[in-house]
């Protein structure tokens, strides 16, 4: 079983998180709380998502798994004004997520979750750097890396303790100096990875502004960003494989 | 010969309502004010909108009858500001009429009556379910509907006096219900009619968010909207035919 | 050598005033400013900018030219928040132009100035008429204009002190009638020119709303129009070659 009362806000923050990198994905009903985990299809982005049973007005389930249409669901929660609830039950029989907003109920088709793609294992990895900053900082350095180039490389440079965001172009380069006073928090160690723009800004769109991005960064390795969610009580990890450096 | 003077938002508002069903009309230049009817080219959309002399700052017309480009026409008055006046005077001579508004002239070709689609008799139907509601209720329930069917159901509920605005896709279904207590009136009879979702939404882009809409509603009859524009001193009717319900 | 700051919303609308018409341009980095002569390809219209040193922060040059990517230079002075400040520094030996917002470095490669159109020499003309409005009258013409026709037409009827921007459609004609109490000067003279209405309405989206614009007029010949940039400390001259009265 399963029903769950949540803020429109909230539940639209956490479908965004997942919906920039999959079309598709299982949703895991468990007791303590939603998850999602998923990874795009060329097995280069991932994103695991939880959204405890403290982020809802009310919540009860009890482990079961759904298959969901992200955009469709994207759809419907979008129908709700920012201050609305949106309700949620799930009928076992039909398959069925009900969907209710003020008065509009939908009916949502569910997919069978063993048509859709494997959930990812994240792998556990022991990140020498890590960068602490606000969405709104991360965002600049995508834009400007965008300009020149299709690919980004995040680096820390230990001695000074700067975070770099820089890209380059065939005959222009973009450099995004970010020293540690200007930055929410930084343990320097060895990092300078360089990943494809493209899941970058897909990943960066789902990120609030005013979110506080953790960054865990090494030396040609995955990055990892976390970020919170409903006031803490929803945690958001993506992570991208890094692309081999040419120079 | 026609003279009047009108505020750019009224005439917009009024020029709205018949430019989604049509691209050409006829405007009869009544003593008492301007009328338009309509009708869209398959038959299936009618517009009834009457602006009365008193909706003008002035108003002088002897009975002729004009044919106008509708989009034409928008365009001119979409150069007006909102809060300007707009001019208009006919020219009987050239067949032109020209409008003015705040130094900026324009004169518009008229389109011989004769060459335009004739004017549609709006039948006069005894339906027995009346609801009264904001054009924004119904606005939600068209956006809902939009999301999963190219049809939209329009019924209410005798017993329990709730209005239902309903669409079925192959997969999903959506359903908004609106009691009795959250409209602004309603007259309960045995109603339920499917329509074309395209003609409604056009419809439905005419009718400001805030409008008081009538609606007249049978069993598989055809439906029938009424709006006021101009506080009261225009009115608007929009006729829908049905489409035959499968199930 | 070259080196400057500058504010971004005046960086930005001297930009603009030449890209309208071209693409890439030579900058001259005189002693007292930055100065940019261009034309476009067709040889019609042609804008002559200078932005004076006080119209800085801060001013270093010594007379060299540099040949830029407009657009780029757009792009990266677009990613400045409204009260930023652009460094901007010429590497002589890399032929690269150094430009800094906050944290922010872009390195531009620059163009081989030879390999850019030849600036045009701007003819010192001796018009009769002299019309001076705002930026928001000149674009309300225009925009009316725009609804009938390609050309558009400025004219002053001396006697009466009037100034006409006027269209002829195929069916339809606009006519604005500016009177010189409405407008901020005029001097009254022999003027009546026919021009490309989408060359104007390049050179009118880089006008400010609020801009005062001064038009010199004559008879059939080309018009010119000045505004100021910076408070006064950037001039923009604009000059577009007539088209031929066909009636």
């Amino acid at each position: 079983m399963f029903e769950a009362i949540v803020s429109a806000s909230t539940f639209q923050d956490a479908l965004d998180s997942v919906s920039v990198l999959v079309d598709e994905c299982k949703i895991r009903l468990n007791e303590d709380g939603l998850a999602i985990r998923a990874v795009d299809p060329a097995n280069v982005g991932m994103v695991d998502l939880s959204l405890d049973a403290a982020a809802f007005e009310s919540y009860e389930a009890d482990g079961g798994v759904i298959g969901v249409n992200l955009s469709r669901l994207e759809d419907i929660a979008g129908m709700a004004g920012s201050g609305d609830l949106i309700r949620l039950e799930l009928d076992e029989e039909t398959r069925k997520l009900h969907i209710r907003i003020e008065g509009l109920s939908y009916t949502l088709a569910l997919i069978d979750p063993d048509s859709i793609r494997q959930e990812p294992d994240i792998p556990d990895l022991d990140l020498p750097a890590n960068i602490v900053l606000e969405g709104n900082q991360l965002d600049r350095g995508i834009k400007a890396a965008d300009m020149v180039s299709d690919h980004i490389r995040l680096r820390v440079d230990e001695e000074a303790e700067v975070f770099y965001v820089e890209a380059e172009g065939d005959t222009d380069d973009v450099d995004l100096e970010i020293p540690r006073d200007e930055l929410i928090d930084l343990t320097a160690g060895p990092a300078d990875s360089l990943f494809s723009l493209d899941y970058l800004k897909d990943m960066n769109k789902a990120i609030p502004g005013d979110a506080e991005v953790e960054i865990e960064l090494g030396e040609e390795f995955p990055v990892k960003l976390h970020y919170e969610l409903a006031e803490g009580q929803g945690q958001v990890t993506f992570m991208l494989a890094p692309r081999i450096q040419s120079d």
